[in-house]
């Protein structure tokens, strides 16, 4: 008779794009908590199994350390490898990139480094002429050659084999944070794919940076070694738990900032973070930084993508500019997320694009973090870049740290107009990029087109302060041969300010930045920039990039953010409204498992409250649509007796029928005895405080201890719609 | 007759030693901000003063940053002059410090920076005797009499002045940003008084430091630019918000270290702590670490109190020691909170003997945090400390950074013994010391203890690394010759280890320290020390000794980290019990005004629910105590016609009552219509999450929609102590 006491396969797992109940989640890990620890008294072996359970949280923390930062170095490797692989090749081992086939060479000097005789163009290889206009062709033509083989390489394969592969992933890992269920996006096979993918992208040129997909690596990891242990695998509120972690680490490999993985992973990604969480994604952080560190994919055993030294301080009045810069950053995340929603272009088209403009552009040839890592720097006195190509002063005797300001030379006017030409392109290809069908993130080129203009307007500047030292704001803070103006440091608030303006992170992005330059020193000058370009950016439009793509998707994602201040009531916002059909309830004691079953094939809701009588509606539980139908199934085929005239009962007793009356079918233990319910005249903000902080999927709605409808998860998300004007039919799930 | 629709003198507010009710407080701002978006519409000045609202939150943190930051330029600065003051004066300019004396006098040469004509100590002032034993007892006496001045001062100022300025006032804090409300705790008088005492206890030379204390200081300040918006002097929850902040300040300015200060603020102190809060914390911080260095009080133009740089990587097999250190650690942590509880002695004394016992001694005569700092220091080939007192090989021509291991002199040895009498005496000591009436931080003392046992532990590995080169531990890092041991990374993870056993900090102290050395190079060392610590002490007790102090106040917090694993419900929990009288609660219209006050006089419930009619128990809301009491006051008073005969009811419309009836009183005004409500059956995990999450005063239980009883946050605290078999009477109030 108690035949549902026993549990029965897949009560309690939640159906793909829905949502999942995390109280629920947390009270069930609670029983398996008391569980294993009232076992654990029983034998040693009990207890050394309730230790591996007490530690199996930081064991996968160690392992997605290790897995994320060895593929994090992997795919630094292969970039860099394939890069220059669309240039040229290593003659004395192919697998060698241009950098690592001259530095093994013996004959180099220090000035060209990356001149050396094992390392071959195409061109030079196959005609034996290095230089000319033949050359030049031949060379251009392989490069896009490459290009286009890599991008048609990537996209098949994310067509074919994982087309959850695709994007940066951060938005739907967002989504799933929250308590989506979104399944295989997190599988082995996506894991696979994107990590293989994405180092086709990058390496095929295309405007894109690998931080965003790096991160949906590392939770991929997350959530294959959740599946090694029964507690995170069964339980979805733990595994995201895990996956938080996960997130700081894959952040942390993608700019070597432990501390700004984690705070990326509070600030942007996570939906439930408690402190316990806060540690361990730290943990994660740190060991997925020191493998990377380990491998050392860029050959200067540093931690950081971008490492910079500056030696000259900034100026109050610098502030001017660096605010311009984040202006610029704001208009540009605001005409980046409205432009980049809708990718129609074919991946190909625009490869091929990308390739013939980028080439002949030194600026963009490149790969962009090279780009990126060149505008950050400081012109020191050693430097060949054509951007470090300043009049030197004939007198300085030899090269110290502390140089003046010069005035620009012939190279720094033509690196100008190249960086202008090369900023209009980022612009225009970055649009068009963002959102193809291949594993694509927005944080290198995004930083890229802040830090041209960043560099831009530093050159600017400094040759300014150099030419007019007689100026009112100049002779406060900028003596004739001074160092005064830092342009690298204008690339970096550019970068930071265009970044902020995209994504809207705020603390986390001026971490990231700190933990780049290892000096609290710009911290205000990055601060200052962050936080015009998200409030130049807000004024256009509250949200990031990120829940730009959620809400285009139909995610059914309540933002932290968003604050609700509308006055309206529970009862403006429940099911049924004034002109449905009554509330579809079960009664404790009279429905029949007939009526249950068509209850079941005429409506489609989540779940169904159990009140005691139709007449009383007093509710006494909530159960489920999904362990409805399991358990009827269920007890339809095992057990003896159950037709579809027999009642169903949620409550302790079986209730008194006829003799005549077939066996009746207890179901209390699929019953949730303690639904959320407000009253009637509860508001709304309060609701969704409620939503928010506890993660319900639904809440019941009573007026007097009478049951007077129920506000789900998408009604809240639709009423919050409707009230700032958006078409609520754009959330689509539950 | 709708008297009571306009609000009344302080309805809404709460009684001191009363916990807030989170979820009214932010559903009121929402009232507020509505109002004024909606009159931003209707005139230019209404705009102006909606701009303003939206812009105090930012005006608040940059006047907390702007005063925290230089109180604590400003404590500093005396706390170096007065310490000075105990042993001599400066004859040029009394009000400067032995280092400022010396540092404007022309005839310093590097050597002998700290002995300069100019600085006096008393002995030769007063006899011209610089040298001799008659000399020496003289400064004894001097320096124990000043120190006994300064701490009778101290301790009178706060036992006359400010009671509330004892202690280092961070278990006060937690609990205020948890809810519940201490008035004065953070008023005018306590800002100064601590401020003032605080300097004198340090200079006393007592075993104390200021940081936890300088947090007080700042929430003070945030507390008195709170009163300046009415945003925040009006609702306890904004308040609360701009308290974190402030916290996130305090520790900013106390170790130079914003982001560890916005950690620590959010991982230890805070209880509420959204986004928004984050970056508004992040901001004060700065403001206060630049506005602290502006004011430059070590001299250094350095953010940080203890800055190092170290030039050796550490090696695996140095994990050893560290474990061992965080082990010391723990230990260290657990003895503190078990003894540090019970504070007996009289300050005067203690201040007496550490005085007596201190002088004698170098490494505990000299201020506790410059101890710390020479003990965090490598030693350079130009260091003159008797702990740098190496062996030197000769053949080494000029100073480098990167000095091989030596062979330790006589200093070094003499050192050592020094060093374990002031470590025995800081461990006593410092265990008399905290918890006395005076402001007192355990920051610096711990992290003292842990520094002393790190050194004498460094300088042991370091001296067995040099002269057994042959044992295989050492043979695969530590090549004759080679600089293989740093003593002061020993003394930093110590100081980690010490701080994390007694405060079971983990994420703000990694990062605090992180920041103290500027590199992620030395973030496993101290990662491996704080977690060891954090183990060990855990071993012994769960409680931190913010917890432990909170604890044994009895204050309500509900700590986030205690997770509640027992299987009991809500019914449970309940008051009233099945022994006791039956809920005291209205009736909707049927209690008189004298049946009211009989209730409240008879009883000293907090609110009373208010139900349809005592049969059915069907409940329609929640009343106050306070607001009940507040409202039949002031009817009595202004209305017409109330008598004690006269109805009260909480309808919308007043009863149809016999016209000989006096006139009933509306009271739906101070009627909380969306009451929180939980079933019976609800698992008491989930009641103590609701508590913790939505900040919950009290809430009510049903079953099928009848009311039963009330769970109020003392009861769930006082389950929460019964389950862990502690006394429940200790949770004291509500």
């Amino acid at each position: 008779m108690d035949f549902l006491d026993e549990p029965f396969p897949d009560v309690g797992t939640y159906e793909d794009f829905h949502t999942i109940d995390w109280l629920r989640e947390k009270s069930r890990d609670t029983d398996r908590h008391r569980k294993i620890t009232s076992k654990s008294k029983e034998s040693i072996w009990e207890l050394i199994k309730s230790l591996l359970d007490a530690w199996s949280g930081w064991v996968v923390m160690l392992l997605i350390g290790l897995l994320s930062g060895t593929l994090a170095g992997v795919i630094d490797l292969a970039v860099d490898w394939m890069t220059d692989l669309k240039e040229g090749v290593c003659l004395s081992a192919f697998w060698y990139s241009h950098e690592q086939c001259c530095w093994t060479s013996n004959e180099t000097t220090f000035d060209d480094r990356d001149k050396c005789p094992q390392w071959q163009k195409w061109a030079e290889l196959m005609t034996g002429h290095a230089e000319g206009a033949g050359a030049y062709v031949l060379n251009y033509f392989l490069y896009i050659l490459w290009a286009l083989l890599f991008s048609f390489l990537a996209v098949s394969l994310v067509r074919v084999f994982a087309p959850y592969a695709c994007g940066s992933g951060i938005p739907e890992i967002k989504t799933i944070l929250s308590g989506f269920i979104i399944r295989g996006y997190l599988g082995k096979w996506t894991l696979l794919i994107k990590t293989v993918t994405l180092v086709l992208a990058v390496s095929s040129g295309l405007s894109l940076g690998k931080e965003g997909p790096l991160v949906h690596v590392a939770c991929c990891c997350g959530n294959l070694f959740c599946s090694l242990f029964s507690k995170y695998s069964k339980n979805e509120g733990k595994r995201r738990e895990v996956l938080s972690a996960a997130a700081a680490a894959g952040v942390s490999v993608a700019f070597g900032a432990p501390i700004g993985g984690v705070l990326f992973s509070l600030e942007e990604v996570s939906y439930y973070f408690p402190l316990k969480t806060l540690w361990r994604s730290f943990f994660a952080a740190l060991v997925a930084a020191f493998t990377l560190r380990s491998i050392n994919p860029f050959g200067n055993s540093r931690l950081v993508l971008f490492y910079v030294e500056y030696h000259t301080p900034w100026y109050m009045a610098e502030l001017v500019p660096f605010i311009l810069l984040g202006v610029f950053g704001g208009l540009w995340g605001t005409l980046f997320i409205r432009l980049g929603k809708y990718p129609v272009l074919e991946v190909i088209a625009v490869t091929g694009i990308t390739a013939v403009l980028a080439y002949p552009n030194p600026y963009t040839r490149r790969s962009t973090s090279e780009l990126i890592s060149e505008l950050f720097n400081d012109c020191g006195a050693l430097e060949s870049s054509q951007l470090c190509d300043y009049i030197n002063n004939p007198n300085m005797s030899r090269p110290v740290d502390d140089i003046p300001d010069r005035p620009a030379g012939p190279g720094v006017y033509n690196a100008l107009w190249q960086l202008a030409l090369a900023l209009v392109f980022k612009i225009v290809i970055t649009i068009f990029t963002f959102g193809m069908k291949i594993p694509s993130g927005l944080f290198i080129p995004s930083m890229a087109v802040g830090a041209i203009a960043g560099r831009i307007v530093g050159i600017a500047v400094e040759q300014m302060a150099y030419h007019h030292h007689d100026w009112i704001i100049f002779k406060n803070w900028c003596r004739p041969g001074a160092d005064c103006v830092t342009p690298g440091l204008y690339a970096m608030v550019g970068a930071a300010a265009c970044l902020g303006g995209v994504t809207r992170m705020t603390v986390s992005l001026v971490v990231i930045m700190f933990e780049l330059t290892g000096g609290l020193e710009y911290i205000v000058p990055l601060m200052a920039a962050a936080v015009t370009s998200k409030w130049v950016a807000d004024a256009f439009g509250k949200e990031g990039i990120y829940e730009s793509h959620i809400q285009l998707n139909g995610y059914p994602y309540l933002d932290v953010r968003d604050e609700f201040t509308h006055r309206t009531l529970a009862t403006d916002v429940m099911r049924p409204r004034r002109s449905e059909p009554p509330l579809a309830v079960l009664t404790q004691d009279t429905t029949t498992v007939e009526d249950v079953e068509t209850l079941i094939k005429d409506t489609d809701y989540n779940g169904f409250p159990v009140v005691v009588s139709r007449e009383s509606e007093r509710l006494i539980g909530f159960v489920q649509r999904r362990d409805l139908t399991l358990a009827i199934k269920n007890a339809r085929q095992k057990q003896d007796g159950v037709v579809s005239s027999s009642v169903v009962y949620f409550t302790e007793d079986a209730p008194q029928l006829p003799a005549s009356n077939p066996q009746p079918l207890k179901l209390r233990r699929i019953l949730n005895l303690s639904p959320f319910t407000v009253t009637d005249h509860t508001p709304m903000e309060t609701v969704v405080d409620i939503f928010r902080k506890l993660g319900l999927r639904q809440c019941l709605v009573t007026r007097s201890g009478r049951l007077l409808g129920i506000i789900t998860k998408k009604d809240v998300l639709r009423h919050m719609a409707q009230m700032m004007n958006q078409d609520p039919e754009s959330i689509m799930f539950n």
